[in-house]
């Protein structure tokens, strides 16, 4: 069964997914379709705040924990803290969708997250969008533009909405048939699922 | 490396751990110190209340996904929602102080939980510690009577404010060395890192 994969640029333990997303399909070969989504919306609306500064414990371990996986599948070390939150959190997310109408989400995915948590980038800004379209040969005047058209923006409301009516809170999330499955340490959970 | 267990019955994920547990520390050898505290404690000091209306997602999220990860692990399927959140948290936990003082505290954690998410005893109750009592051979009267002693507290708020110096914010968590893992799905991660 195909897994929906709702991926929002900014979430901090995407890291994981974004660096081994593509090597898992390839290995598994499975079938994932990428729905770029505001996951801020949502949590919005669910008056969840993230990183609160009583949470400042639970805000450390993140990173480490992070840090921790990263090695433990083989990834390269992020530099953390990543700088955080995005403040463009909304661009890198229409990219993202403007990516995936023309077929190179995948690729814009893993090479946001490289440069945002392995060269120090933030997501969204001009320097992660450059670095990125140089890196896959897209034009950034192009992609930036296409980013601020009404499609780019009706298509991230579109798959928020479609993430709500599935029950996603959080990101990454997987959709298999009627199951949710959150975060980067449930991929394995979805996928065997979507094989039953 | 000894693995340091903080454990805290009325935690949901911790149902997986109880379970489990004596069947991974025969398997792979390790060495567990198991330390029962007050999460309660910890959260409230972060203004972290489970289970908020706002999130019913979320919680709903959390009832599915503890039944599949028990069935991923071939246990018993849990009967969810299992109740919650307990009327009797500290008393569940002073018993299990007790169990620990006295060398039975694996065997207490393991068949409060299935009295609570099997039966659908809660924990900390009349009903489920009799019934724990009876099926390990201890007196009722004996184990509730120490669980009201200024020891049995005492332990408790000792292991509570050594889980808070080790950074700890939920249950169950695994502390090895200067290391902190969070979750029944972060046990494999601290095994592995016990070994280094």
């Amino acid at each position: 069964m195909k897994i929906t994969a709702y991926l929002s640029i900014g979430s901090t333990y995407t890291f994981l997914t974004a660096l081994r997303l593509r090597d898992v399909i390839d290995r598994e070969g499975i079938t994932v379709e990428f729905r770029p989504f505001s996951v801020r919306a949502i949590m919005r609306e669910m008056n969840n705040i993230p990183f609160p500064p009583e949470k400042e414990a639970k805000v450390r371990y993140m990173w480490r924990d992070i840090e921790r996986r990263a090695a433990g599948y083989g990834l390269p070390s992020p530099k953390v803290p990543a700088p955080y939150p995005l403040q463009d959190f909304d661009r890198a997310n229409h990219v993202g969708i403007i990516a995936e109408q023309q077929g190179w989400y995948i690729d814009y995915f893993e090479a946001t997250y490289r440069a945002w948590f392995l060269d120090g980038l933030e997501a969204g800004s001009d320097a992660n969008i450059h670095q990125v379209c140089q890196g896959l040969g897209r034009s950034f005047d192009d992609v930036t533009a296409a980013a601020l058209t009404p499609e780019a923006e009706a298509g991230y409301r579109a798959n928020t909405e479609a993430a709500k009516a599935a029950g996603v809170f959080g990101a990454p999330s997987f959709v298999v048939g009627d199951e949710l499955f959150w975060g980067d340490d449930r991929l394995e959970d979805a996928i065997a699922f979507s094989r039953r």
